[in-house]
């Protein structure tokens, strides 16, 4: 009998992938680089590698139900990755299928931020929930929406992209998109360290701790560690990105009425001097029949691994 | 056998109601102003007095199946209107209980913007859709939500509120919620002769037929009427609004990748002149994935009739 699924997280950076029990226990995992590969093939070889002998430890492809998968642009429809600008791989790659051949499983494929999702809904702290959003603060914002207990992937499988929704018209112009103002291009590290670059700049005369890092040492973390010291300008970029965050995240209650809106990634260190000014912001954006019932929660799931529970849940 | 519905539609200013068979089709109908009756019972009361010789005509109330209604701040779940700003009956009115005791049928309640979304699915454009969004253009802006043929409720039943949504932060203040920037502050008749006041002001040298008019005649028709005349600001209103609406309907379309968004209400009317800026906007601010897929729709249902038609649906 089958007892074990495959979860595979695609990064821009990094891949992760585990082996996941029935009850969402990872029994083993390991990484690989993403873009070292310029074609997708070899990508799945040095998977297969890697991953053959982890398999054999608990008996071989037999044992497995099936592979589960998170990708950027990752489309649940056409089992595909279309398009995705972090990625090496241009145009539209027939992952799902090509895995499946090699690996001779069922193969699914969806959007890395639903995968996590759906991670959360089965492992984490959105267990009971039947409407919620999570949003991921990392080096981008990714967002993944579940309604009725289904995540949200509309009619072509790319819903979700509150990341760069707008929130300033015509503000901050996205490196990579060049979008202007939005959400991403404020809520995420990157954000934060530009937010930091214009507050510093703006405001030549007013001292901080953060003027004595280089502008490559600027970091969110470096941020951070300043705010907590008390710093004014440190203090300042927290309050501004959760005013970002919190007028947006009070746009999207007001489309689906979530119970809870779960954030995640490695923003989210910040704790309440993010969570604090996002809150507030939230509630005060909000129409009074929203105010003071969303709940606004810290995943409690290590990041890689609700990526890999989320893409190996895909297959049960 | 049951072979009708009643549906009944309360807006701020009058409730429209009327008989429908299986096939859709209104059979008899009528309207009540809503606001001249200080507490729901004498309301139900009146209804009542209309609506039982149009239910004789057709054989009484054994005919019936129910009764479906739309209405601002109805809650599908508790069958209440809560809290409803443009409503004289303050608090929560369990509108649906009161109604079913009165008629002694079944009886059902949703937001109004909801029923005419439900009334766009089954009988109007959406009719082949999964996926869409209703936007009711009016004195407001309401909206109706559908992903995988469901109307969205959220956790509480209050979602889809979409005219609430913020587009300009620190923006507009809206007359009666008090928000900064709200979608409703500008792309809603009264928006339109809100930016027709600004920009009159805002350029007394430039010249327009509008300043022929009151104060009080500058309504969004007139704005209309001067736009087809070629009047400079008039078409600059709606290229504004335009680009509002555009912009928020960009934003939407990232959260659920809908096939379709359908237009609706009393500013539709202005077609092209409104229809070609939003389309220019919207697609200016999608992701690449999203751009040349979603189809920007007028409805092709009589406003009165896809309200009646969307309520009297929620029954069978």
């Amino acid at each position: 009998m089958s007892t074990y699924s495959l979860g595979i997280d695609i990064g821009g950076t990094t891949t992760k992938f585990g082996i996941v029990n029935a009850k969402g226990e990872i029994l083993d995992q390991d990484r690989l680089p993403t873009n070292q590969h310029e074609v997708v093939e070899d990508f799945i070889e040095d998977l297969y590698a890697k991953l053959l002998p982890m398999m054999d430890k608990v008996g071989g492809t037999k044992q497995f139900v099936g592979i589960g998968m998170g990708a950027p642009n990752g489309n649940i429809y056409s089992g595909a990755i279309e398009y995705a600008p972090n990625l090496k791989w241009k145009g539209i790659i027939p992952i799902a299928e090509l895995m499946q051949k090699k690996f001779n499983l069922p193969t699914k494929l969806t959007n890395d931020a639903n995968a996590a999702a759906v991670g959360e809904m089965m492992y984490g702290c959105a267990k009971e929930m039947k409407h919620f959003i999570t949003i991921t603060l990392g080096t981008g914002v990714g967002s993944g929406i579940v309604i009725d207990g289904k995540i949200v992937v509309g009619h072509d499988g790319f819903a979700g992209e509150l990341g760069h929704t707008i929130i300033r018209p015509g503000g901050r112009r996205h490196k990579s998109t060049g979008m202007l103002g939005s959400l991403e291009a404020y809520a995420s590290a990157t954000g934060v360290r530009e937010t930091a670059i214009e507050l510093l700049t703006k405001f030549p005369e007013k001292e901080s701790l953060l003027r004595d890092f280089s502008i490559k040492e600027l970091t969110s973390e470096t941020v951070y560690d300043c705010a907590i010291q008390g710093d004014t300008i440190a203090n300042d970029i927290f309050e501004f990105t959760g005013q970002i965050l919190g007028e947006s995240l009070a746009n999207f209650i007001m489309f689906s009425s979530p119970e809870a809106i779960v954030l995640f990634g490695g923003l989210t260190k910040a704790g309440a001097i993010l969570l604090n000014p996002t809150r507030k912001h939230m509630e005060a954006n909000l129409l009074p029949i929203f105010q003071n019932k969303v709940k606004l929660l810290f995943s409690e799931l290590q990041e890689a691994d609700a990526a890999i529970l989320g893409a190996s849940a895909l297959i049960w």
